[in-house]
Parts: structure tokens; C-alpha cells; sequence
């Protein structure tokens, strides 16, 4: 059996794991695997590296992709489908393992119901907001590179009596923000899912440090959305789906802060930082599992799947179920982290 | 509503999450929280501190335990258990959070069936071992840690072309030595639920020696057991379970391998290492969450039940249900981890 | 012996460690040490908190400063000096330790000289630029963080075949940049030293990615300042050293190099990462050093002198000599790193 | 030009850093650099590898050697000498690179009185006991190791109110136990250079336990030795220079802290942890330059020289000077780490 696997979309740490789990897997029951380069673009142009099974021990440490990625979506060019189904064949291919967030997923979704390309998915968002799998890796990683970078902020805060804005990622959903948030002791938390009242929150850090309390920290997503208009300045872009243009979040909401409060304010946008970093036990484990399970529906011939955590145990669910739908916070969540936000 | 907790036996990071998630609750419904000091000694001898809602926020990234803790069992002394109940009054408390292992949740199911103690439990154990949670808190922080040190470990092993030998924790059950096995890319792991074949291990180390392998990494519970006698040298004690006695495995295995397969070998034990450091976002997450679901179930006067993790939810178990059970590694953890063992 | 000490300008990690040497070097000898609250403010306001020698140890991992700090200079106030005159008095203190910057260390210098205020300097800065001593705390420290941020983006920059520029601290001096860009393998360093050739480091971002390199890595401090004005943009905001507005370099380098490369490109802006967290080991010892010299020192009635470090020990310079010169990075250390660069 | 470089005795932090400065500055000038594996044994052999100028970025993060290292010493044995020269020949080398220890460097140092071989050295220990340098690239990673350890074992020790022993490598000088312990506020440390006296550390612990510290921190020097027998079992082992037999000092100072002042007490052994992990930012410098300087060194045809660290500077100094005389710690860090000792 020869199985290809590719790598699409953003990186996160534990795609490696992932690669090395389903590589072993194959290698186990006689296969042999190949890694296609740079998402789909590898699979159009049929570049690829062979990958040994016991060479692979050495990527599980590493983030991101031994495999590069790139955001190629074949569907969006005529004729780049077909190269697909040609470098299938021509690779004398048995099954093809996509391994990416919803795009990449939704793609290799197409290949098995359109071309009966024997297709497996494994699910990847650094955001968790895959709706067929409890959790995505990446994500843990990401948030103790989050609560690292916090708590380092957390004393210069304190020394200077200054309330320290952190922007996060998260477009569309607050995973990282709320979970972050919990993790951290944050005395505000932003997500998309809610409308943001800035004055309520600028009371609550004002009556904070009326309390005593020296310093304050605020985590925001990127995508969050600020109710009302008092407090932002008229040329606020906003992008298509009316959240002010990303990547400046952080910076306005200090402002707005240090304005209101009258407390100084100071903000740190995270960045690229929270995609990189070697992955941490709990995503090197699940990616693990995830590309072990991959490989066995492989070898089961078990098609047009996608592997998903569910509590325990790692599961298999249809493609064509496991796509198109985002995942925003659950509302238990935000609940919970609310304790700490009064 | 004044409620009272105390944390009991070894202590795990994550445990001042719980605190700082309880008190945090039970003031967000007007009530008040102390701590009882050194686990049940502090409820004998009615010796406790205050705990303060808004400064309980800078504890979340203490490891260990604000309240101390120690292994005193009330039921092992005429008259303790009494002083207990005492206590309880003379403090005019309305609930008792206990949050410990077996043995300490063991104390809160008894006082709530003997004695009607409105007591509500928080499972506590670095081992994962507990039945009735999915995940116990402290165990995400000491994977992070052996994975940590292993990866540490790596380069200086194959600089010298050794075998190392890393002596984890785990009596009587392999949860961290599975997960951190296959979180290090192990060439062979062992724990207390498989007697342990070094034949066949050696035969392992010394194949991917000759296939180009230049270190080997072995992870041992410290209650793994060894198979037969044929490697083991006669004056090997052992412990009531029949387990070669702890705290020495790991030097014994490091000795067997050098000998067998003529590889220098040495071996590290990360003993009380495990136990400490700045919890991880996931325990830090899962310790809050488990110390709101008890503050909400001391609100409701929910008496008797222990909160714990299913699949995304916090949920509450019967104490008399939770405890007296230890759980060992599921077969499907291992079935995964032995894809790389072969 | 009374001595209060005080942390004035920006907080670095190793400020306690400082703290800590000082209050426990004066306790062996009898005498008893105060922190004056928030810089020169506290002397100002005679705002002070008792320091204990014996849980000092506690703070010593910690980052930041537990006496908070300020920009607060007397001498840009009238009347304001006289002031911490008087505190010096009604306090009854024998000795001030003023730990801090340029600006602070100038004050106590101008104190010693015109009131013989028995004043002792303890240089900080995180930039690394004092003259009068070979290192300063918290540059290490600071160096760890951007490297371990360096770490983490590597993958990812790897992953998806970009360039990524890293702004860091340094508005005046390269200290960081070189060293860390030393550190980190970066494939060019920007500093304020050197007029910054845009179009020569595209060459070699290019050149590189011709031979193979799949990403590049470009540090810049925020005081590097560009030649010429091809690549800029002509509202270009500059400051009155005539260098770009700061917070924004590595924004603007990151969209040069993308245009003139056609190399993806992606910026990160560390901030105020950079000066937090718990202080390094070297950190620690160099604080804790200077601390106990500078207990040394008020024990001697040596007063209007400085601590520096020079080679592996400490020795004290006068403070009249050691502020008012900034100290740039030595050529040597940029020709080392020109190694890298070519 | 074609530079040879070797790796000998034991790894450390900092070696990758070494060998990249040393092929990118030989290459700078036009030159080649191969690496001769697993020490001398190489040289003996003839095993090499190729280093690409360009790929070597990639090692500066790792820790141990790229080129494996080996305890070989040619002048154990008859012929061993005479077959490095030859390989010098056959391989048509201008210059040999000597990374390593007292060993290593003396090896080097031999081949140029004695062969005239055109060597350069440059220093290792991990222990930062070399004579002609200020500092040793791996000593800084391990004090942050040692730090890192400890700050996980103060909140365990304080929960359980615990002393806990850490013993660290140092067998014949103190310098890590020493720095580590100012760098970890030990409240005892025990090194070689002076005999240790338990009965009095014993004390110490016990008035820091009354006075209300509520755990104990001890460093041990694996080659401390305890002054007289008092506490001492009889069966003690002893090695060559009248030394408690190393690997176990830690255990047994445990012991006897716990019988004599009645505080519950544990130990861990840190081991070869001390030697891995990626290499701080100060060990990645300091090795770069070293390497740099080494380059530099064989492009001058300056022989029988070894690179060092003096104050801000790398200097040459004769190899045979350099060797041969082991540095203890000076008494001047004794005596600053003595205030908090008291």
C-alpha cells in the first residue's frame, strides 16, 4: 500500500506529530508513505519526499510542517483537479491523507465524492473551532504560549501599574481567547462571539484597582467586535462581516482603555508567535493518535473519512459531515470564564 | 454560605486553580471561603487562613498548594474523625470541599455517609489513575515535564551514542509513562499493567542500533514489573504487590540494557521534578473549571458528589461512586503507543 | 544602619534579585532596609514598605520590581528634590540605594554632589547601554525571550516559505539585535549604529533563496533607522534623532522586503515581552551581586559610587562618571555578526 | 584552505554553536570545513562528514553534537598518534579544531609540540572549570537547567514543608553548585573546594524552619565531601581523592538532614539533564565567537593557540599554557553566596 499525505492551510504545531504517526502506521502493516510539498500545490505538480518510518522519531519535536504549506485550493483553478487525479495515478497512489483545516479538508471531501479518490482527513485549526472533534492540536500549544507570553507580561504590568492588552487570534471564534483567558487570570477576555461593552469593562478595571488591585490584563481575539460607537474613532475599517479590520484590535482597545480609565495602557499583538513553538505533550499526543487512526482507516480502505477526538477516543467520521461548519465557543465556556469577569 | 476546602496528599500542579476557582464562586454568590491548612490535619486541629476573591487571581500559577498539605487520614485514629465534625461546627461552616486522591476523597465520602457533613469532592491525582474523570489535573503539567527533560535528554544520548533509561511516576498505573512515551518518540516504554519482557526490549534497541539509530530512549514506571528472573539479580526487593521495590527500577533496567546489548547506557529519574513547576494552560483551565463546578455545587447544597471531566463537560459523580477504584491504562492506549515499539 | 533602596525607569527581570542581595548584605551586618514605593516618587512622598531579610528569597525568582516604578525625576520639579531631602530625614535613613537607568542613576549622582546625600547606584538597563559596566541585568534575560520567540517562528516561517522580521528593543543601541540576532541565526540584524542598506539585505534574502534556504529570519531594533528613501514611503514619520517613528520598523522592513523580493512576508513586534519574566540564572547572579556590593558598600560609607561589573567581578566606579554616556554597540561584536550576514 | 574540527570528551550546550561559527568564517575566506566524528576517534579513523557553511544555521539551536563525541584518548595507546597524523595527511587537512575538555585540549596541544600539527583549541566544560577562560559556553544552559529545576521543587517542597536536596554535577569544583545556588536562593550549598559541615548546615535549617520558612533548599556538589564522621555511615565508599564515591552524595546528605533536624526530606538527582537541552542565548554567543574566533585563528596560521573569553573579548591564548591545571571556584563567589548562608 503507498499512501501520500500533505499538509494545507496555516501551520500549528503537531502537524509532524501526525505525519509520524500515520508513517509508522503504514509502515507497520508493509506500506510505505510519501509526503506531498506545500499543501495541494504538491499534489498538482506531484512533488514529494519519500518519509522513513524510524527517521520520523527526529520530526516529532519540531512545529510546523516538514512538508511546507501553502493555501492552494485546486477548486479554485480549472483544470488544477485533474492534475490531482493524474499525479494520483501516475504516483501508483492507494489512498491519499489531507491533513487541514476546513479548506484543505473540504477539497479532499470533493475528491472522494466527485472523483471516488480514496480520501482521509485529519482535522486542523490552531483556532479549535472544527465542529466534528473536541479538540484540534495546536491549540493547547497555543495557549501556553499565550499564558507563557502573559505571564512574563504579568510583572512588568504590576511594576508599572499599567493594564496590559493582549491580542490573540481568533477571527470568528474565542476558543483561545476564553481558554486563555481562564489559564490566565485575565480581569477582561473579548471574543467574537459577544459584543464587546467597553464601558463595562472599563468600569470593571476602574473598580479593580479601586480595590487595590495594581495592574490589570485584558485578552482580546482579533475578531472581536466593540459594541456601539462612543468609544471608536469614525475611521475604523471594518471587514466583510463588520468586525473592525484585523490586526489592530489590541492597540485600539488600549486606547479606548487608557482614555476611559485614566489608568496607563499598553498592548502586545502575539502574532505569528502562537503558530510556532515545538508542540506540547497534549498535541503531540493527540496528533500522535490522529495519524495512527488515519493510518488504519487507510489500511481498512475505510474512505471519505475524517479522524476526530471525541472524550477518550479517537473516532471516524464522514468528510462531507465533518466540513462547513464553524465551531464558535459554547456558551458553557463563556459562562464559566464569566466568574472571573464581575 | 461559608464554605471551607483543604488539599490532601502529594501535591500536583493545578491544585491552587481549584482554590482560586471555588473562592471565586462562592463570592460571586455572596459567600466566603477559607482554607483549611496541611489537608484533614488542618480540619482536626481547626487551623485555617482566609482566602481573599481577588487575590486568589495571582495563586493560578503557583504550583503546589497555598494551603499545604499532608497525608493524615482522620479514620486511621479513634477520635479524629470526631474533631473533624467539631471543627465543621465551630467554624459555623455550611460546606467542606475536598480536593485529593483516593484516600483523602475516600475521608469526605465517609464523613458525608457517617455524619451527614455536607462534603463536595475535587479529584486530585498525578498519576491519571482516578475512575470517575477522564482527566485528572497535574498529569498534563508532569507530561510537559518528562517531555521537557526528554527532549533534553535526547541530544546529550546521541552525542554519545547511548541508551537512556528515564524512571517516571506511576506505582501501579502507566498513564504518564504511555502518554509521555509516545509524546518522546520512546523506543520502548514499561508500566506496571504489562510485565515487562527485557529480552525482547533489547532485541528492539539493538535492531535499530544496527539500522542506523544512533541513541535509544526508554521511558519505566516506577512500578513496572520485570519478567522472569532471568536478567535480575537475586537480591532485587520487592515491594507487598510483588513489584521490584521503587525508587531504583530505573538504574536496574539501565544495567540490564548495557549488559544485554553491549550499548552505553544511563539513566535519569525525575522523581519530585514531576511534581512541581507553574501548572500548564490545561491544568490551569481544568483546575479552575473543577473548583466553579464545586463552588456551583456547594450553592445548590449538592452534598456528596465529586466534580469531573467527561469529554468536554464538568460533571458531578457520586464520592461513594468516585472512590475505592484506580484505574489503569486503558488497552487502547497502549495498542497506540505499541505502533512505535515494534 | 538604615538603608532604603528604590526602582526607578523601566522594569527589567533581576530587579529583585538585586533588591534581595541588598536587604540581606546589610541585615548580616545589623542594619535594616526599607523600599521606597515607585521610583523617585516613593522618596518624594516618604511611600515605603519594610523589607525582610528572609523572605526576600521568595522574590527573587520573580520578575519586575515589588517596589513598582516610575519615571518620576525630581529635578524636572521644583521643590520637588527638597523633598526626598527631607524624606532622607524623617525617615531617619543612613543610606539611599537607587537602582535604575541613566536618569535615575543622575539623580542620585546630583544628590550626592549637591545635598551629600549618602547616595549608592546600582546600574539597569535592559538595553545594555551604560558605559561604566560590561553587562546589565536583564539583557540576558530579554535575549532568552526573543530567542525562544525566534525558536518559535522559525517553523513556522519554514513551514510556509516566508521571510519573517522581528522588531525588537533597542531605541538608541544594538545590544539586542546583534546579540540576539547572533543567537538566533538571524539572516540580517538591523541597528541604530549603522544606516541600514535595504536593498543590500534583499540581495541576500534573495541570493539565499535561490541557494536553498526556505525562510529567512530579519531582526531589527525599533531605533534602526533606513538609507536613503527609495524603499520608503514619504510619510514617514521621524523622531527628533531623525529615525523613523518608532513601533513600526519591523511593519515597514517586512513590506520592503516583500515588495522587493516577492518573498511572502510576515512582521512580530516582541514589546513588552522583552522585559518580562522571572530573570535567567545569569540574571539572577548578576542582580544579586550588585545588590550585595551595594550593601557592601553603604556598610563602608562609600558613598556617590556605582556597582559595575567588569570581567567576572564587581568593583565600584564613581557615579559622576557613569552616567550621561550612552554606550553603542562595539564594533567588534557587529564585525562577529557580520559573519552571519553575508 | 580545509579545516578539520573534532568534538571530544562530554557534551554540553553550545557545541553546535561552536562548530557553525568556526565552517561559516573558514568558508568566508574561501575555505572548507569538515568534521571528524566521535572525537579523536575520527582523527584515528578517518570519519568524517562534509559542513555546508550555509545548513549549519540550522544546528545552532541544538544541543549536544552534531559530530557525536567519544573519551578517546590517541596517547592511551601505542600507534593512535601516528594514524591522526596520517589522516591529517591523507585527508589533506591545513588545520585541526579541538573542541573539548582538559583531555581533549591536551591531545591538541601534544600533536603541535610534537608533530608539529597545526592545531587550535577550543575550550569545553560544562563545569566552567578551565583556567584560561573567564567563562565556558554550557555552563550557563546548565545553571538555567539547575534553575529550572529548582523553582519546580519550591512549590512541592513548600506544600509538603519539605527540604529537598538537589544535587548537581561539579566533582572537583563548585562553580554550578555555587552560581546555581545564588541563582536559586538556596538556604545551603555544599562544594569540593571546602570540606562541608552538616552539623552546622543542620542547624541552619532548623532556625530558618522556626523562624517560619516553610521548606529548605539544599545544593550538593556531586564530589562534595562531609567533614568528619559523625553523621556519616561507615560503609561510605571513597574515591581516589578521599571523596564520598559521586553518585549519591545527594541521598545521603538527605539522610542525615532529615534524622538530625526531624524535617521530612527528599532528594533528586539531576544528572545528565544538566548536559542537554537547547543552549541559552549566552552559551550560543559565547560558542559562536569561540568558533569565529578559531576560524580566524586558522585563517592567521596561528597555531597551537586556544580561543578564550576574557572580560567582553575573545583573546589566543598557548595552548600549552592552557592545559593542565584545573580552576577551582574562586573564593570571592564563595563569599558573596555566604550571605545567604548565614
Amino acid at each position: 500500500m503507498k499512501v501520500a499525505c500533505l499538509t494545507g492551510g496555516g501551520d500549528c504545531p503537531g502537524l509532524n506529530a501526525v505525519i509520524r504517526g500515520l508513517v509508522r502506521t503504514v509502515a507497520n502493516h508493509g506500506g510505505e508513505t510519501i509526503g506531498l510539498l506545500e499543501g495541494w500545490r504538491g499534489a498538482i505538480e506531484g512533488n514529494f519526499i519519500p518519509l522513513d518510518p524510524m527517521q520520523t522519531d527526529e520530526i516529532l519535536p519540531l512545529g510546523g510542517t516538514i512538508l511546507g504549506s501553502s493555501r492552494t485550493n485546486p477548486y479554485k483553478n480549472e483544470g488544477l483537479v485533474q492534475k490531482i487525479v493524474d499525479t494520483f495515478h501516475s504516483l501508483k497512489l492507494d489512498a491519499l491523507v489531507a491533513i487541514g483545516g476546513d479548506d484543505t479538508l473540504g477539497v479532499a471531501s470533493k475528491l472522494y465524492r466527485d472523483y471516488k479518490l480514496p480520501t482521509i482527513g485529519c482535522p486542523k485549526t490552531i483556532d479549535n473551532d472544527l465542529s466534528a472533534t473536541d479538540f484540534t492540536f495546536g491549540f493547547d500549544t497555543c495557549l501556553n504560549t499565550v499564558m507563557d507570553a502573559v505571564d512574563k507580561l504579568r510583572t512588568t504590568a504590576e511594576s508599572h501599574r499599567r493594564v496590559m492588552v493582549v491580542e490573540v487570534m481568533g477571527r470568528h471564534a474565542g476558543w483561545i481567547t476564553c481558554f486563555a483567558g481562564i489559564a490566565c487570570a485575565a480581569d477582561a477576555i473579548m471574543v467574537p462571539e459577544e459584543e464587546v461593552d467597553m464601558a463595562k469593562i472599563c468600569e470593571t478595571l476602574k473598580a479593580r484597582r479601586a480595590a487595590g488591585k495594581k495592574y490589570g490584563m485584558v485578552l482580546v481575539s482579533e475578531g472581536a467586535q466593540l459594541k456601539g460607537q462612543d468609544f471608536i474613532t469614525k475611521d475604523a475599517e471594518k471587514d466583510d462581516f463588520g468586525h473592525i479590520k484585523l490586526g489592530g484590535i489590541g492597540t485600539r482597545v488600549a486606547k479606548i482603555i487608557e482614555k476611559e480609565t485614566g489608568i496607563e495602557t499598553r498592548d502586545v499583538t502575539l502574532g505569528h508567535l502562537q503558530r510556532g513553538g515545538s508542540p506540547s505533550a497534549y498535541d503531540r499526543v493527540l496528533g500522535t493518535r490522529l495519524g495512527i487512526h488515519a493510518g488504519r482507516l487507510a489500511i481498512k480502505k475505510d474512505w471519505g473519512k475524517m479522524v476526530a477526538l471525541r472524550g477518550l477516543h479517537i473516532v471516524a467520521v464522514p468528510l462531507a459531515e465533518a466540513v462547513g461548519t464553524m465551531r464558535t465557543l459554547y456558551p458553557e465556556f463563556l459562562d464559566e470564564a464569566g466568574e472571573f469577569l464581575k
